[in-house]
């Protein structure tokens, strides 16, 4: 360290916020510069190998071949797959000095199922996975939280080629027990959850995600089961349907004065109709409108769903993607004179071809209140599949704690993480937009099916520090930590000498040191900078070498043992060795 | 290489002229993704990787500390440097969303002085050298050769900070050190040449250059001493002045129908004047223009040189650099009427105050034929010192072979090569961008000095399979090779079995295989396959199975030797270790 290009801060950066930012800047992991783009330092640097190497090694075992492929990239091939349009704002767009169109790829599918066309025709060619560990970029409109989301980053993404289904699931199922591995030897606390599949347009789709109450991602779990899933990615279960027959008749009320749904539910429990009603008896409306990519013109629909619930956005907006959504504006309802603001029912919408999509709860046989499209009147037991059949259903009802589990087993409850990884059946999109086939058994052609899997590799390393630290500083997980032992020489005496001897031959014993020999440096300055800097082991030589005795600690469990002086180097090697 | 992911060619590509873009694309070691940029394929990114590790134990074992620094750099600090500017076309730059401006680096210098600022502030915290080995992007104007002038690359780069001059020089011999370790360790053939600083304005630098052929850089060297230097580089040795007393007058002659410096000195010889003159003897005047960056006017000057010799623009742009250079239009003599085209002389250029300098054999005393202003005129004796005084002596005239070594001993040849690598002492330009100080034992601030030192990792790549190639493949030095041994089973028993048997007792004693287990190819295909991939030993699983023979090749030297199946694996791992 007398020598090491690092300076710990005593003081958190100003734009911090989470607990990892702080610490790995306070630490000199890294240093910020530009928004959301960062320098690994030394140590940090070796934190980062450390961590792509567990990952390269798991996707090693699963028989990944890894290659680089470039951050450049032309824009022709992202027009081929539509993302050039898709990604909007979030990608980096540059031209180059003849005015050619690049971007800085976020994510490689494009040029893989190039690279694999390139080179493979038969089906015996097939399985193939590939994968690379490489800067991305992605134009992130609220960079945060230094290197969890960053708009440079490193990660690791690989693609998997099969001819048939079977065979993504197997590519699948083979990523997801690497990724199993790779957290786990990582010493992360993760779930996986049920996921969209956001901007790549395929199937199935899981998430891990590192538990940490300043995670990005809200996730929801059961109380009684292991289910866990995005919230974009709950299905909510739909109650038995209801038999119609026997049903009262629709009535229209004259409902003034009812601009809430609670205003309204008051309204017809005044009303002497010999029963109670909650808001769950209402159906409220929502009129949105869409607009695929690429197309000028936007789409109105409606979302009915129970009027104890809310949309949520962001489950709507999962759903339609790679559509925008938009609330409407007063051109819209002026286009559309049908639409009686706040009193839109069903059957406006489905009388002029607009679609009307419900939430699942909104079963064949349920009676609603709900607009009669009329200027202050309200429909009652207006009956799905009899007095309206909407167009299907929709998943864009809030998800609450509460609420069952779609497994059927417990209530959810919701959770906040870190997205780590995701896998992901991407199917046939790449393949059909670059025609990449193989010449089956048969001699003829088979559309090859394929899956993406990222990792988040820089961000790993700052969910690592989000999970294991205290309010000293980082606490490293052995395998990924910047050295195995500290060793910190303190005093006046010859302290220094021996520390450096000591570091000696643990190095040769293969044991990776950092040692602390600065002069005129407070011992209390040298046990807060080890702190802060997390090695998993810690060996003090300090006032005790008189007596021939130095102290070994456990960053982790806060441990301290006197040891001999000429026990140190076993004792070290034997708890770097886990003993 | 049943299952890895590669595709050996038998044609060239259509693009590619020279052998190491040819090879290295038909062994499957890279694609090409767009102009000037490529995809690293398995067997490639193990032989960059082996490359560059090589480059890491040097640059460690220097004391050089790795860091990794991002690729988008915000624009406020090349415009702190001038480099923004100075780059020109040669860089990508790019907005975000926010429309800020950023740009890819093309190297870092920059970045590091402001890092070395934020952390150090002391002389004791010095030298420091710092590298890393990333991706560099430069939007070049031509990129060729596959990876060798690509626009996305492969570099290390590294920087040394040091308080004084004697420091900078032992950082950069340190440098200079660790670089012909590793080039050595690669098996490269290079020379070391001085060379002119290109856009990053200092003082010593040299150049790194692999001689072959096919080289883009042209460098000369001594018949009789180990001078070596970049053409830029050449400091033409100046004859001694002679004495002007005794002189005769300059002479104005009427010159007609002299158009050239060939019918010029046949008129003077045909004057009857008693002496023959040869092009030598007359003084070329080269008008060209020159502008500094972000100037707006061009400023004219003159260059004078020897008639029998031209401008070599290379040169002149590298000695003015970081101005442009262009030759004067019509509009620039209708601005300067007292420039008379094609008989130009000095002191039209001096009396009118414009620049006018002189190649260094015009010495003082010299005596010399050239333009009298005046149409249809010539002079004749105009002595330099006497009758003009040129503002200072120019690099600008072409270095030929033949010419005197600048050291004195033998005379010059020119040879090609490729830079591989450049270390250069940059002095003080960046630290005094940035106010890079660091307090000195006295207590006052002192500027800090840099070198900055580069290693085209990818590159190195090209050049090696540039120096290291026959008529049927690449050959690789064992120490970057994509595997130690080729094993290769041909035949219909079990050849394939045995190869895989083999090569998994040679990969438990650590011997790196690459073993050609596929069915249904001709032992023909097998062999031209691991000539091209070059894999340094191969082990022949044949037709002699049945006989308990197996058979050794050396790829470099072609020797084959059979020898009996028991011994394969001892033969191998003695091979490999150089026995």
């Amino acid at each position: 360290m007398s020598t090491l290009f690092l300076r710990t801060l005593r003081e958190d950066p100003a734009d911090a916020e989470v607990p990892s930012h702080k610490l790995m800047v306070r630490g000199g992991y890294v240093r910020r510069a530009a928004p959301g783009v960062y320098t690994w330092m030394p140590l940090g640097k070796i934190v980062l190998d450390n961590v792509a190497g567990v990952i390269r090694e798991e996707m090693n075992r699963i028989g990944g071949q890894e290659v680089l492929l470039p951050a450049l990239l032309p824009r022709e091939y992202y027009d081929a797959s539509g993302r050039w349009t898709e990604y909007g704002d979030t990608i980096f767009r540059l031209k180059d000095r003849k005015g050619a169109d690049y971007l800085l790829g976020p994510t490689h599918e494009e040029l893989f199922t190039l690279l694999v066309k390139g080179e493979y025709s038969s089906y015996k060619d097939f399985p193939v996975i590939l994968y690379q560990i490489q800067e991305k970029f992605r134009d992130e409109a609220r960079p945060r939280a230094g290197v969890l989301r960053g708009r440079e980053f490193h990660m690791k993404d690989s693609y998997s080629f099969d001819i048939d289904d079977d065979g993504l699931q197997r590519s699948y199922d083979l990523h997801r027990s690497a990724y199993i591995r790779a957290f786990d030897r990582l010493g992360l606390r993760y779930v996986i959850v049920s996921a969209m599949s956001g901007a790549m347009g395929g199937s199935a789709s899981e998430e891990f995600l590192a538990e940490t109450p300043t995670g990005e991602d809200t996730f929801v779990r059961s109380t009684e089961s292991d289910y866990a899933a995005n919230v974009e990615a709950v299905r909510t279960p739909a109650p038995p349907a209801l038999p119609i027959e026997g049903q009262p008749q629709a009535q229209v009320h004259h409902t003034p004065d009812t601009p809430t749904i609670e205003t309204l539910v008051d309204f017809f429990n005044a009303a002497g109709l010999g029963r109670t009603f909650t808001a769950a008896d209402t159906l409220k409306n929502v009129l949105v409108k869409t607009r695929a990519p690429g197309a000028a013109d936007w789409e109105v629909m409606g979302i009915g769903l129970p009027g104890d619930r809310e949309v949520d956005m962001k489950r709507l907006e999962a759903v339609l993607h790679p559509s925008e959504v938009a609330l409407l504006d007063e051109a819209d309802f002026a286009a559309n004179p049908f639409l009686v603001k706040g009193y839109v029912g069903p059957n406006a919408l489905l009388h002029n071809k607009l679609r009307y999509y419900v939430d699942p709860r909104v079963v064949e046989g349920t009676a609603w209140i709900t607009g009669a499209d009329k200027a202050d009147h309200h429909v009652m037991n207006l009956v799905c599949g009899r007095d309206f059949v909407p167009d299907g259903t929709i998943e864009a009802a809030e998800v609450r704690e509460g609420d069952p589990s779609p497994d059927g087993r417990g209530t959810l409850y919701t959770a906040r993480g870190i997205e780590i990884g995701h896998i992901f059946q991407l199917g046939r999109k790449f393949a059909n937009a670059f025609e990449l086939d193989a010449l089956g058994p048969d001699g003829k052609p088979r559309r090859v099916t394929m899956g993406s899997y990222g990792i988040g590799v820089s961000r790993v390393v700052a969910a690592i520090v989000e999970q294991s630290h205290d309010d000293k500083g980082i606490v490293w997980p052995r395998e990924i930590a910047p050295a195995d032992v500290h060793v910190v020489g303190t005093g006046k005496g010859e302290q220094n000498e021996v520390a450096l001897r000591i570091a000696g031959e643990l190095e040769a014993r293969g044991v990776r040191v950092l040692v602390d020999d600065r002069k005129g440096v407070s011992p209390g300055v040298k046990f807060t900078d080890a702190e802060l800097l997390g090695v998993p082991t810690a060996l003090i030589v300090g006032k005790g070498l008189d007596q021939g005795v130095v102290e070994l600690r456990d960053r982790a469990t806060g441990e301290r043992a006197e040891i001999p002086l000429e026990a140190a180097v076993e004792r070290v090697a034997a708890a770097v060795a886990g003993g």
